[in-house]
């Protein structure tokens, strides 16, 4: 049976398709830089005989493989961006069945996963009631605020279409990803006239209004469950000690996995940075200049969850011991599927099988000796959700 | 009599000052790279004979003008530093009258004074009974931290020899200062394990200690007479938004006329800091790394004041008048004369005459047309208190 071979395949060609990642990999792929990434994706979609292959508007690799009809569409994805940036060596030394390149695990084996089930689906020539679309998307990390996510499902030719989707993201068999962990990413800028530190005292200071407001943050008592974060993570301002700074800047990252949560940080927070410069403004000497605060959005994931009684839920957690975890494991991250599941799209993410260490790091490892199993659940999970077509 | 030949000379000399000024201030003089410009000041102090010259172990350039006894010994000076970096072209450009560099006015103007009374010393053959010390300082300008004063004044051969001192420092007829402006500036950085955002939230933050302290002395009631102030005029920290910085740092001034406001202010500033990072550890979860903080003197000069009953001071202001400026006006200002003013040293600073503006930037401009009433009440001074010796 022809599902039975795929399962056989993906043993059998482990030394090719552990090739195919490393040449994934030691194209460069920054923040922003994906395309070369993406073109060689599209090479290898093609070789597989995928249709409709094409880099889309924001430079997505986008690929479909028919099915008898059209729906149910199920996405399965993988992200071609790494969070490193242009210049770094992104080649893979190999230490016995060890790869080591940065960006190997995060999401090197996610799209290796991609390329592996196309070349299984090919070779053994598995039908499928619905079609697949495979997509190697761009943005899924930091400040790309998962745009290529974003737009392949609200803006593309395939946005409304999808009944599924499935994010291969890093390595593991136990995780099945069904919470997005929502995020809010400000800038806020805090200006005002500046001056002399003595002659111009009393003048409203944007550096001390944005002190105000990182003490009002740091006040905030986040539930631990749901589990809710936020970080100041980076100030700037002022140019010299005796000199009051025309602007003062912060970076802050709210999170929460539940978006009622969020919202309400990110409620405390906008209050928070309006309060704080009112207060400067106050208490600033009379005819003293004011201060004025822009915030600018960085970032904007949402939260939600596809339901634990889903069937893409129910399916991935039985393929999982299936391929031999007894405990898989319900999680909550950020993750293309963020946008999926805000669009009520039933959506999962889940590790491409394999072991890795060191993530986000240039001593990023990947260890494939456990790659099948990972390999053979994606290709449950996404022929029990499109069907798969019986011979005639 | 001499000094009416003297007070002319100002007058018939007049282009050739101005020539010798802009002689100075094309020399350049960045923070800690005053030495061209010192030994520029040696050569014209040998050139009207003043004896002991030399620059000093920090880099003043210092000349003695012996009267009949070594005291009292009077120390007039000048700053030979300005504001502006290397790499600044300090040329002069003339506009009719007016100067334009950077530094013309503080301290070229100064300086210029400074030879220019030497010169006519020298010339109408002035004698005095006490010691005139002609001294051209170092490290008056923003982290120079007045060390050419300091050192001259605590450390050097005339330390503890002084009976009174005069700085002249930029233009102008009317001022006196005879207050010194105290300040202490800090940097402070908060230091601690950093992390992800979202994996590591609640370990202690340093860019929230931070924070907190900065809201708390944005709180600080500063009175304003004596005058206080306060500015965290430069703060940074953090990498980027979803990392929790490792370091954070901000640079702090402080300020008062008056040295028990300053110490009120400067225990307030520092128990804030502490009881910040004491909050941030104690808000902390359980098991979580803490932040350290470390704070570094960047500067300390005291506050304090010549008596306005003092002789030096009293001179002054009939010395004012006498040069045509009826309104003497008694001031406070950060002036080499802390340091003397510090030791109980009877010390002034006075404008050097003339007028200028936009000081501390590239278009500082300076007007010598009105320069030989303060070159006249600065002579008046300085052989008030030497004693002009009469001619046997």
């Amino acid at each position: 049976m022809e599902v039975t071979r795929a399962f056989d395949l993906f043993n059998r060609r482990a030394a090719e398709i552990t090739d195919m990642h490393a040449g994934i990999c030691e194209i460069p792929a920054s923040p922003f830089n994906e395309a070369a990434r993406a073109e060689h994706l599209c090479r290898l979609f093609r070789e597989h005989n995928l249709s409709d292959v094409q880099t889309d508007k924001v430079g997505n690799a986008v690929a479909m493989r028919r099915g008898r009809e059209t729906h149910p569409l199920i996405i399965i994805s993988a992200h071609l961006d790494t969070v490193f940036p242009p210049g770094t060596d992104f080649m893979v030394r190999r230490e016995g069945e060890i790869l080591r390149a940065p960006g190997v695990s995060d999401d090197g084996c996610g799209l290796a996963a991609l390329v592996a089930i196309a070349e299984a689906m090919n070779e053994c020539r598995i039908e499928t009631d619905g079609s697949i679309l495979f997509v190697a998307t761009v943005g899924e990390e930091g400040e790309g605020n998962l745009r290529g996510a974003r737009h392949l499902l609200t803006e593309s030719e395939w946005a409304r279409q999808a009944d599924a989707f499935i994010s291969l993201d890093g390595p593991g068999l136990e995780r099945i990803t069904h919470r997005a962990l929502g995020s809010r990413r400000w800038r806020v800028r805090v200006r005002g006239a500046g001056g002399h530190s003595w002659g111009d005292f009393g003048a409203a200071n944007p550096v001390h209004a944005l002190g105000r407001a990182i003490a009002r943050l740091a006040a905030y008592s986040a539930p631990t469950n749901p589990r809710t974060t936020y970080n100041v993570g980076r100030i700037e301002g002022g140019a010299s000690v005796n000199v009051i700074a025309s602007e003062a800047a912060m970076d802050v990252d709210l999170r929460s996995e539940e978006a009622n949560e969020l919202n309400r940080l990110d409620s405390f927070f906008r209050r928070a940075v309006a309060e704080s410069v009112e207060d400067e403004n106050r208490a600033r000497r009379a005819g003293a200049s004011k201060v004025t605060v822009e915030t600018e959005m960085l970032g904007d994931r949402p939260s939600g969850e596809t339901s634990p009684d889903s069937l893409i839920v129910r399916l991935a957690e039985e393929a999982t011991k299936i391929c031999g975890c007894n405990r898989p494991y319900l999680d909550c991250a950020s993750t293309d599927s963020n946008i999926a599941i805000a669009l009520r799209i039933p959506a999962i993410t889940i590790g491409a099988g394999g072991a890795s260490g060191n993530t986000h790091t240039l001593s990023e490892w990947y260890d494939p000796r456990s790659r099948a199993d990972g390999l053979r659940r994606a290709l449950i999970i996404m022929l029990g959700m499109s069907g798969l077509a019986l011979q005639s």
